[in-house]
């Protein structure tokens, strides 16, 4: 059943990260000038009850503000059973295991409660009112200290088997590389995770000054759009690799759109534009028509966007 | 509109290859002691119009045989628009360029005919009559001297944003390697479709006579059944590479089964032990617990079965 009109139904969004947990209403975090998130300090509440008691107030909050929201979604940066709403672990966010986040949430709020995996709100952000609206099978991916990925398939989100699709960041380019975190050799995350880029550039850039924060790969950004060659070259080899396995992912899944965030997609075209080569002169011709290859629209409000989104959707389509 | 009774409803399918082309009827083709299908030599009619109508033909001989039927479908070997029911090109079947196959196939016959590729058509056939039934995220894929593969996602065929999806063999497992017919280097096709099995075995299995036909996989297969230690090897950096790419892809799609035919495939347990121990060593427990890694059970009926079964679930689906 879907509601007539739906033009003032709105949601609320939890981005929950190991540092902060931010809370903001759809559709009005989109609009110009919008109230920015609420923030919560996520190690500075004791234990779980406290964080989600915490979290029920921001919302009771939010809701005081803006009228008809119908739901509320929850993008957490681990592993999750969508649907059983339950967060199996959460990377970097200590005493979050096996936690039922669905049933608390919804007996705190009183809201439908949706919970997903961030990379999965991302891709869903990007595809319902980012860069890659409009199109039907969609990969999207986040690049920073580990690499996320999310798959819209056929216009919905496709979350997999057991909800654990879209690891991008441990799909292997190198069959004899050095073994990741799960035993398979030379996954993506060893080659380009924000650690690795700035481990090659220590070994490359000798020649330039260090500077206080270590080789962030924004300051490697900085040093190739300097010209500094062995910039420029650590550029196209990050372009390379991720180049590489994007077109496999095109041969296998034949998406109209990459859609490329996180911290180092920031680099804009010392990235995209050998990548984009990369890519084109790595697939047949008719899988190549149809594909774009963007970045992100979406930053840190992705979770949020993507998390209330989703929750929106999903209680229009099957209300509870 | 789904129909009540489907029990007695049939369809024709077209195993449409280089060599031959295999027509019968589906259900039949699965019973014991079916008739076997139809063939014709697919370079023995000079044109295109003369095939099709030797085709159509073999339709009517089937026909008269058995009532109820209401699709006609046809695997090719090549690359296809779906929606249009056109032939972009066909791999080894010199003259088949830009056909609008579906329009001739239903001029002559006058059922509803739906074409697509071999591979897709493999896949549908295991999921909905094989190795894979009741699987709902499904990839599967064939071994011989190309390697096709084909997805069923939420338990529908995935045929990708240009009918172009599945492309197995052209993926990459080797960033670095040399590069196969469209760029990438380290394509799976160049380290384990059939030629390059043989060259393999060529090159390691000097000590061993070689016989009349060459190193197939099949006299491979045989010396390492009797205990050649290079043989086995061969077979186990075989499973290697397969696991390698069939562990990214598990990563990606987070599938309940893998699905796995072709000629190589008869090695049995000398590719799938190996196989099975490498992907199981490569992904999460998550990942791992919901998947099955399962010899196809269609060998060269695949495409007949794969394709009658799509065209009939189509036009119950929705009746033309």
């Amino acid at each position: 059943m879907k509601m007539s009109d739906t033009s003032d139904l709105r949601a609320i969004g939890i981005d929950f990260g190991a540092t902060t947990v931010k809370i903001a209403a759809l559709p009005d975090i989109l609009e110009e000038g919008a109230t920015p998130p609420l923030v919560l300090e996520t190690a500075s509440y004791g234990s779980v009850e406290h964080l989600i008691a915490a979290i029920a107030e921001a919302v009771d909050e939010i809701q005081s503000r803006h009228k008809n929201m119908i739901a509320l979604g929850c993008g957490v940066p681990g592993l999750v059973d969508f649907e059983r709403g339950f967060v199996h672990t959460l990377t970097n966010v200590p005493g979050w295991q096996d936690i039922a986040l669905r049933d608390l949430l919804e007996r705190e709020t009183g809201l439908p409660v949706f919970i997903d995996n961030d990379a999965n709100c991302m891709a869903y952000a990007e595809w319902r009112y980012g860069a890659a609206r409009g199109c039907r099978n969609v990969v999207a991916l986040t690049l920073g200290t580990g690499i996320g990925g999310g798959l819209i398939i056929e216009g919905k989100l496709y979350r997999g088997s057991s909800f654990a699709a879209g690891e991008i960041g441990q799909m292997s380019i190198d069959y004899e590389g050095s073994p990741g975190p799960f035993g398979l050799p030379g996954i993506l995350e060893g080659f380009i995770g924000n650690r690795q880029i700035s481990e090659m550039a220590a070994s490359r850039l000798q020649h330039q000054p260090v500077c206080d924060g270590g080789w962030s790969p924004r300051r490697v950004a900085e040093l190739a759009a300097e010209g500094d060659p062995e910039a420029l070259q650590l550029w196209l080899d990050i372009a390379g690799y991720l180049g590489s396995l994007l077109s496999s992912i095109a041969w296998l899944i034949n998406p109209d759109a990459f859609v490329i965030g996180g911290g180092v997609a920031n680099a804009a075209e010392l990235l995209f534009d050998p990548l984009e080569k990369k890519i084109r002169g790595s697939v047949s011709t008719v899988i190549s028509a149809d594909l774009r290859i963007l970045p992100a629209r979406f930053g840190n409000e992705a979770g949020i966007v993507g998390s209330a989104a989703q929750a929106m959707d999903a209680v229009e389509e099957e209300p509870r």
